[in-house]
């Protein structure tokens, strides 16, 4: 084994960052003797020094990030601030001075992915990202590495715990989306403001990353079809339990029947109980990977804290400081496909409408006229007299898969008829 | 891209070996975008030259397989024969020709992977194996590489879809044991002598591969304790449905409570039903790990069959491509921590225990001495009188938990009881 130490600069020292550092210090010998050299933490930047840190030696600490990657002496740079900038900066800069990184940063990836990894490559050092998608649960390297042989046709997840914590509570006990997220909040679980993970924004950013890396080519954050959980209701999830179903944020990544373009959007979507996607609890994440010769894989795990995504963080440092000891690099972008990204017009799945309409006599007859003239095949219908002062029904339409456009012009029209009042919820039924 | 291609033999031609030259044939193109060079079938060893094998020229099909790995021109050596020799001889023939090996040979790596990677290092060439463990699924890299920051303590897994078919049977159906075996086979679950399957030597050969990755050591297949599933009884899995629970074969490969030792095991066990590998169907396989970091991580997805088993093969041989063209090797094995493997007396676990009892007063009482004396705490007793003829009454006991010697010594001290006619079943309780 080599006695010279491999010298690791850490970016960022919160949740993550101090887990590995602690880890980095207490499985010195193990992470040793994986990687063929000691690895020695030669330097930490934060933004507040004066915080104490636990097990980090004060002398190491600096709130000169660039000058820390500027140094000349360091191997390996553990990116773990999040967010564009500064990361972005700072990762450009080590890579022009012969620094490999390994970063957690989902945000930057899905934006920036094919510019990083191309600074990488002009010169001759890694980008290693496992902890950016799902933390701790292998993905980016089973998806990189294991399925390199293999042709991956659909990528369907759970990548957003928020999300699929307030989803659980929502279905587990009738809490409504407000009261849900309180309790989120409460534990912990959400951020004091929740826009990326409730909006899709977090998912979305894992999706293009997903995508990109399944079908070798490029998907940007902008190609991410997005719609978050803020409209779920309590009426959709007893709607969907009706339906021997749940209510999950999806991250969908498909290739076109015709294999010629791919697709990747986020949204809520209703999945049957029996899909093993709908045992997912709490905050966990799980990704089905369909592969043309592979099958079904599903990969399930926690898919966030600081522990976990230090453990991801961990296993690309002990890569990436093989390679380069091997004097060598991992696997860089492969994006030679060049599939174009279809818009979300061109998806085609199956979904559960909602409508309010007037309880009189006649009414099935027009809503199914408009589907049929929209081209949408009605799968079920169910029509329930509310028998309030109102005179109004509930009817609830399960479409066959039509493109999602068809049943934007499906919508738009029942909307002109006189007797629906309301079209209370679409929602896409996906995982049959 | 180079465009000098890599030569690859193929050892093999039959379920898997005829996969994966297809999948090399009919997507060659992306196999060398992938890999950065393109890669050529340069010869097919089989045993019977006379069949027909669509889709493979014949001129590449050769009877000497020795001849083919001399030949001096071959990269990469496919071992998918199978079995200790020739596979072994031939591989370690590879080694000597300066060529690397992708193996999907289970029973050779359990028996003989430490001088195979020996061998390997000794000549600066790779040994892959991932299809030798849980087909498709992305195991063997995930534990070598995505997890090598972090300290694998546990990893339980359905490893045999043979066996998993047979018990998900009798689950179901409530068949006993042979004839859900007769169905497996009708189906071709089963091969005609079911022996390695049922008997788990299969998944014994996996559980050393897999104790020895995660564990960074060596688990010998001898050292691994193993039981089939040929005596679990309908009584059984019906006395596990009473409990909440399924009946699985697992592998399991445990770290000590203090650090310093391992076990390797396979036999059945209960398993609660809300447990994720209780909802593990028909043939498919799934595995459980724990990391200290990571926490738990399950990896799910079909066990066997010609193309997800030609997936990983696949996958492996873009891995080595590369290597070969970066001039590098891969992780080869790590077994720097030398830990012991412990036998089968000091695993601590919980048991279930179906006894035959005389239907009178005061048994209860004579069989609870005994586990006190034996030091084995019950948690749970349930007696049921059968009013049959021969005055016979059911105990079950459930316990807590306890090591494996301390229960064998209870079991043969209720032998001695006159009134225990006979201990019915004895099964572990797992997964809690």
């Amino acid at each position: 084994m080599r006695t010279r130490p491999l010298k690791v600069a850490l970016l960022g020292c919160g949740v993550v960052g101090s887990e590995v550092a602690r880890i980095m210090t207490t499985h010195a010998d193990d992470l040793a003797a994986r990687i063929g050299a000691p690895v020695e933490l030669a330097g930490v930047a934060v933004r507040r020094p004066s915080k104490v840190r636990e097990g980090i030696d004060p002398a190491l600490v600096t709130t000169d990030a660039t000058a820390l990657v500027e140094r000349g002496d360091i191997d390996v740079v553990i990116e773990v601030i999040g967010g564009i900038e500064p990361a972005r900066t700072l990762i450009t800069t080590a890579f022009e001075h012969g620094t490999s990184v390994v970063s957690a940063n989902k945000a930057l990836l899905a934006q920036d992915g094919p510019a990083l990894h191309a600074a990488a490559e002009r010169h001759g050092r890694d980008l290693y990202y496992e902890a950016a998608v799902a933390g701790a649960i292998p993905l980016v390297r089973p998806l990189r590495e294991s399925l390199a042989g293999d042709k991956v046709n659909r990528v369907l997840g759970i990548v957003n715990g928020t999300t699929n914590f307030i989803l659980d509570r929502m279905d587990t006990s009738g809490a409504g989306y407000s009261e849900a997220l309180d309790e989120a909040t409460a534990l912990g679980y959400a951020e004091a403001d929740p826009t990326a993970d409730v909006e899709g924004f977090d998912a979305a950013a894992k999706a293009a990353i997903l995508a990109g890396i399944a079908f070798h080519t490029r998907v940007g954050i902008g190609e991410v079809h997005r719609e978050g959980i803020t409209e779920v209701t309590a009426a959709d999830i007893a709607s969907a339990r009706r339906m021997g179903c749940t209510v999950k944020l999806l991250a969908i990544c498909e290739r076109a029947a015709d294999g010629r373009s791919v697709t990747a959007r986020v949204h809520p979507a209703m999945i049957p109980l029996s899909h093993p996607l709908a045992s997912v609890r709490e905050a966990y994440n799980a990704v089905f990977v369909e592969a043309e010769a592979a099958g079904q894989l599903m990969f399930y795990g926690p898919g966030a804290g600081g522990s976990p995504t230090a453990s991801a963080v961990l296993g690309d440092l002990v890569a990436v400081c093989r390679n380069k000891l091997g004097e060598t690099t991992g696997p860089g972008e492969s994006a030679y496909t060049r599939l174009p990204v279809s818009p979300m017009g061109e998806v085609v799945t199956r979904y559960h409408i909602s409508l309010d309409v007037a309880d009189k006599p006649g009414v099935l007859a027009q809503v199914a006229t408009v589907f049929a003239e929209s081209g949408v095949s009605i799968d079920t219908v169910r029509q329930q007299s509310r028998q309030d002062p109102d005179g109004e029904a509930s009817l609830v339409v399960v479409t066959h898969r039509a493109p999602d456009a068809a049943l934007s012009g499906t919508v738009e029209a029942l909307r002109k008829l006189d007797t629906v009042r309301g079209v209370a919820s679409i929602m896409r039924v996906e995982g049959e």
